[in-house]
């Protein structure tokens, strides 16, 4: 077969790969050839290398452990800029889709991702996306199982996209979602409000002043866990991203068919937020979060799952806001400091796009 | 509370809407706020409606149905142009993820989407997607239990971008994957190579002639159900997309650590795709196929399968094309008709891009 051994000496023949663009992402790198498979062994298995993985099939296997029922969820992040203080797309799309799995009480485990990178994107940056992705995975106790690369032309994307989708084990008998809300129950907050939105915002130069603001992105599953270990009580848990805590709530009211009461001066925004807004004609309630939690929880469990909270890294500056009302149904109102009610609506139109 | 309702009223003040261009898409339906709940609302859950998508909360819950594993995979698409002869973005999108799971010899049951959206979209463009994306999965028996959306600026993509991930119940015992092929094992193709990019290739123009291919973008797991109740002798499934048949025939080479020899003249072409690729220089061996598969099969299943693949109408022209043999290790050899042997190898760089 020595003429086999002949002709596969020059297998480069067949289409040449441009060497001396080695560095940047070039098309063939999503062609499903050779430049794929070097990308996918040197860049993410080399980062993100698990047995499920590195199986190298169509899809990922993974086993269910015995639970009857899963959490799924998908995000696509097309944040911009790429990087800002506190965080990256890398982090914002691991911790992004592992913090909607673990809003149903879920344990996050298994995620997946494809990437649409453009033409040109230099691959030191992809590097260190995916080594920020492995980081928060590894934080947020994940493993990466399945992955996708596309490679879109000059032109038709910004560096790169990601959509991740996450798996979660979904304990028995847990029934935390949007509709459990009750008269009575108390809201909590996680943390600092706007931090994200405002930290993006100044990273893109679009601020006018300095700030030292860093977003908040983290995954919040293992303060959820510490809550769930705290209180049987908890009812509804969701994470106030895009459209703000106020968007948030008001699906919250609309699904449970409640109405909430916040109090004015309890919600915690820094400094530099509230200055920020107040210069931009932002409302903090409106500006997205990556690493904070709204909680609805039983009145008689609220002091306890707050107090839980605040030992916890991510639920250091938890406060309870608001409390759920029977009316009026569909609506978030503000109780301000001298007793009167403004609205809290949805999020109409777009403050800050590209934010997540 | 009269002020709460007299506020109500003005809501729409809060960041005007766009109406005017309501029949585009603008950054507003990426924002999280009234926009993008009214495209949910409007354009996806009326298409896809199901009581897990419908429920909305931050992630999907699905049964396991007492299996101990799931198949999970994810794909984006990024196609250019989205409707093209047989298809478009949209049927790609469900099938390709679809298929994917299916090759392990799962059942897929349940998708998620997430949009990458750029400004300036029309709506109705949009909605042909989703219209197609739920005339596949209905075909498939799947349901989208999971989505999101973002817009980006325009020229910050190509029209939308669709990632989709798809799980599918593993039933106990299947151990159908890319290290699985044993020498002697028959190799089987479910049909024509090569439509699929031929026919987005004939969409942008960029034959020079006219052609009536179509490609064959299709959901394969009810033809591998049928081979699947033929026997238990299937070893490997995949589906030849980007890299085409000879890099998928190289992947399993490698993982099984065996050889394959096709035979020359067994390779079902159709004269359109032929004729294409000998005016512009390709091999139908790299063309992608979104529609079919390649099967390894223990040698004395190898007719029934075929027997079994022909009944079905994604398998009419299946054929035998060449066997698996111990020697040369990792390589893919075509045997020509006169005898003698040339490698096959992996694709390098791209021959069409943005093809799926």
């Amino acid at each position: 077969m020595a003429d086999v051994i002949k002709t596969a000496a020059i297998e480069g023949m067949v289409c040449p790969v441009p060497l001396r663009h080695a560095e940047k992402i070039v098309q063939g790198h999503g062609s499903g050839g050779k430049l794929m498979q070097d990308l996918i062994a040197k860049t993410f298995l080399a980062a993100w290398d698990n047995p499920i993985l590195s199986a190298g099939n169509d899809a990922g296997v993974i086993p269910t452990q015995g639970v009857a029922r899963l959490a799924i969820s998908t995000d696509a992040h097309v944040v911009s800029p790429l990087f800002f203080p506190g965080g990256d797309i890398g982090r914002l799309a691991v911790c992004g889709t592992v913090n909607d799995v673990a809003m149903l009480g879920a344990q996050p485990l298994y995620l997946t991702v494809s990437f649409i990178l453009e033409e040109g994107l230099d691959l030191s940056t992809l590097e260190r996306v995916v080594a920020s992705m492995h980081a928060a995975a590894t934080e947020a106790g994940v493993q990466i199982v399945a992955g996708d690369t596309k490679v879109v032309g000059r032109g038709m994307a910004d560096g790169l996209y990601i959509s991740t989708t996450g798996v979660g084990l979904l304990p028995e008998g847990t029934a935390i979602h949007g509709a459990a809300a009750q008269p009575g129950d108390g809201v909590i907050i996680s943390g600092s409000l706007g931090d994200h939105g405002i930290a993006v915002l100044s990273a893109r130069g679009e601020l006018g002043f300095e700030t030292e603001l860093a977003s908040d992105v983290a995954p919040l599953n293992g303060l959820i866990s510490e809550m769930l270990g705290a209180s049987q009580g908890i009812h509804v848990l969701r994470d106030p991203t895009r459209g703000g805590l106020a968007t948030t709530l008001n699906e919250i009211v609309r699904q449970s068919k409640v109405g909430i009461i916040l109090k004015e001066g309890t919600l915690p925004i820094k400094p530099a937020v509230d200055a920020a807004c107040e210069l931009l004609g932002f409302d903090p309630l409106y500006i997205a979060n990556e690493g904070k939690l709204v909680a609805v929880v039983s009145r008689e469990d609220s002091s306890r799952v707050l107090e839980a909270m605040r030992s916890h890294e991510y639920g250091k500056e938890a406060a309870i806001i608001g409390e759920v009302v029977a009316e009026p149904t569909g609506r978030v109102l503000m109780e301000t400091l001298i007793g009167s009610h403004r609205v809290v609506d949805v999020l109409m139109g777009e403050l800050l796009p590209r934010i997540c």
